[in-house]
């Protein structure tokens, strides 16, 4: 491990090119390469025609798995238990403290139908019903978190859909008895220890033993990102995941050590992760910088954490903490932490963000876990136009129209109007057939 | 017009191969062609490399157009309210009574903001904000309609959205005054006469003239739907839209010829537009049969209705109207009709549809223009997963956590503990900061 200074940018936002350093810092491309799309394209063909026996086939091979049929990839519920015992009692009620803490913001998401009356009698309304089906998809290997499977299975759950279908890769048969444990607590229905586009392909087209479902969600690798944009239309998706980001806004009052350790937290994730420091307080970003020297020999995954921090890092000193907003919603953050005096203040003038950590004792990692909000948030800048998964994903609305004969009579007038402005005479005399002679 | 008896397929819930005959009624793939995804893929570079040079020259070549800069392909406010001077009082009358039920209906819509706060002062809610700017596609020539612009821009304009761009093409210079009225009325901030993959591209990555949206709504052609997914990620996009269909249940006492000019409406769309009938009553079938051939002639689209309805159409006999609702269920459609004599006994059965609309005066041309819910809605069985357009599709939500330093060190406990169990230990450490000596 190289002990050598980090080399962080550092910029100015009122520099002259501060937009071009800005523009090429956020820089992120998530589209596939070619070679990517068509593997993926081939792999959803197999899993098509030939069901269990491709999914078995390219498990094998990419997972390194021993496996002759889909019974080998199956796990009951039994199974799930059996993992709640294994874990540590402090495992386990860290969990259930989670699970229910998650459960509990989530029902405040709940939304109801609802329907109104008008004079005429006529009744319209959005009736709001669960999916049916919905697959999970957890990641495996290093990145196999028992915290997403609480947050991308409870909100579904909480949404009232039947039954949840986690797929989650076990390669080299390495199975994460925290994920399974998470998976028995947020009430996961059937677990298959599979991955990759073959996850996807068999939950969106259904195979043999995988039920087909209604919306796949959860991150995942570019394999997995591909396949998902790929099976869009069949299904529904989430959003397709860049790599992760915290934004953090101090005042320069915040101990520069829990500063650093955030940014740190967001860093250890992968190379790619990005984390961004906005300070009007330029001895505060120095403050920040040494303490990122003093503190990164002692990660574990130091290595990883200088790469993320040196190519995709930056301590950006701002004119005002109204600037570092104006930043906030240019950037428009999957993490954005203000870590300042008056977060209040500071909070109507953020529009774009995934999740808001206010003041200096919220640092992401309590929003990772166990706050409640969920952590499957919009990332690359996504937060413009998507929102956090929640109960919401996992509901949809079917309009109500319900016209009296009155309501009908007058609508069809109009509706006559319109439809022969459009030359749909068909629409037209279907309304006109509603009219009072 | 051929007069030949209309061969509509007729199809028994209970025989042994309905299944099968339903699947394949349904069977519809909307993935693009290699050859059109690689000429999407082409028109979007060049959008982005050139920008408004590569859109004057797609339009003029694919609009027939002869328009040398961007300039000629913009229509300000002054064009759309002449647009509303230009049209008869009557359709500006229809236009504004439509308009003002749709604003009425979507109010309804609206999501607020909410917050609660924790007995150790921890506070945890949900900011809702609107997009910056949204894009909305209108289809051009024959399928220009303004009830569309009602429908993509108003609910935008309910959600808060500050600027709605708006594309229409319009080929060999055929302006649509409705379309532009409808713009006019609907608040669209800006208009451009460009169209097909190169104004989805315009619209995602922005030109010199044509501002970067958030978000690209409205239905297309199979290019613009194919770009549409592929600069989903880039932007926010509404749907991948297929054929419009209707499906209606009825009891057997509905007139006949309404049915027939219901089920004509969906079918007059276009050749792939589906139109299904489920009733329990086979002499109702026979009678709606008779009047679709009866009828047929008289209708100004008869030869595309007759595909649409021979290729694609079906009356089906149910055993009841229980197995109507589960066949409705299984379809998911996008418009379905159930006129019958009580319609609210089966609305608790239908778990899957876009719009319903209620009892024999209801049919679907009248929530096709005035009625106040959204006429964009899935298709292809995506009412599975997914809702008609609404204000939440141009709203966003930001997850609010702001921990007491109280509910911080109890939090940092229980984030510690998993995030050791991820090996995630800058989070850990991040979390433990906060805990209390």
């Amino acid at each position: 491990m190289s002990s050598a200074p980090l080399k962080i940018a550092r910029l100015n936002a009122n520099q002259a090119d501060f937009n071009h350093h800005l523009d090429a810092l956020l820089a992120w491309e998530g589209v596939s390469d070619k070679a990517v799309n068509e593997r993926v394209e081939e792999i959803i063909a197999a899993v098509r025609q030939r069901g269990d026996a491709a999914v078995v086939e390219y498990t094998a091979r990419f997972d390194a798995l021993d496996a002759s049929s889909m019974a080998d990839l199956t796990l009951d519920r039994a199974r799930l238990e059996l993992a709640l015992e294994r874990i540590s009692p402090e495992q386990r009620q860290a969990l259930e403290v989670a699970a229910e803490r998650v459960r509990s913001y989530h029902e405040h998401q709940r939304q109801d139908s609802w329907r109104y009356t008008e004079a005429d009698g006529t009744v319209l309304g959005q009736k709001i019903t669960p999916l049916d089906r919905v697959g999970l998809y957890v990641p495996g290997g290093k990145a196999s978190y028992p915290s997403s499977v609480l947050m991308n299975a409870i909100p579904a759950k909480v949404a009232g859909v039947p039954e949840v279908v986690m797929v989650v890769p076990t390669p080299r048969g390495e199975i994460n008895e925290l994920v399974l444990a998470a998976a028995c607590l947020a009430g996961v229905d059937r677990v298959f220890s599979i991955g990759g586009a073959q996850a996807v392909a068999a939950l969106a087209y259904g195979t043999e033993s995988v039920p087909q479902v209604d919306k796949i969600v959860g991150p995942g690798n570019i394999y997995v990102a591909t396949a998902k944009r790929a099976v869009f239309g069949q299904v529904g998706i989430d959003m397709i995941a860049g790599p992760s980001e915290i934004l953090v806004v101090c005042d320069g009052q915040t101990d520069p050590d829990w500063i650093a350790m955030d940014l740190f937290s967001q860093a250890e994730h992968d190379e790619d992760a990005q984390s961004i420091l906005l300070s009007p307080d330029a001895a505060f970003l120095d403050a920040v910088e040494a303490s990122l020297n003093k503190l990164l020999g002692s990660l574990e995954r130091a290595d990883m954490v200088r790469i993320s921090l040196e190519t995709r890092g930056a301590l950006i000193k701002v004119e005002s903490l109204d600037q570092a907003c104006e930043i906030a919603n240019r950037i428009a953050a999957e993490h954005l932490e203000l870590s300042v005096a008056d977060p209040e203040a500071l909070l109507p003038k953020i529009r774009h963000a995934g999740a808001i950590f206010m003041g200096r004792h919220t640092p992401e990692a309590l929003g990772d876990y166990c706050a409640g909000p969920n952590h499957v948030l919009p990332t690359s800048g996504t937060a413009r136009f998507s929102s956090p998964l929640g109960v919401y994903d996992f509901q949809k609305r079917s309009s109500i129209i319900f016209c009296s004969p009155d309501g009908a009579s007058e609508l069809g007038k109009t509706a006559s109007v319109l439809a022969r402005g459009e030359s749909l005479t068909a629409h037209a005399r279907s309304a006109e057939y509603r009219i009072k002679g």
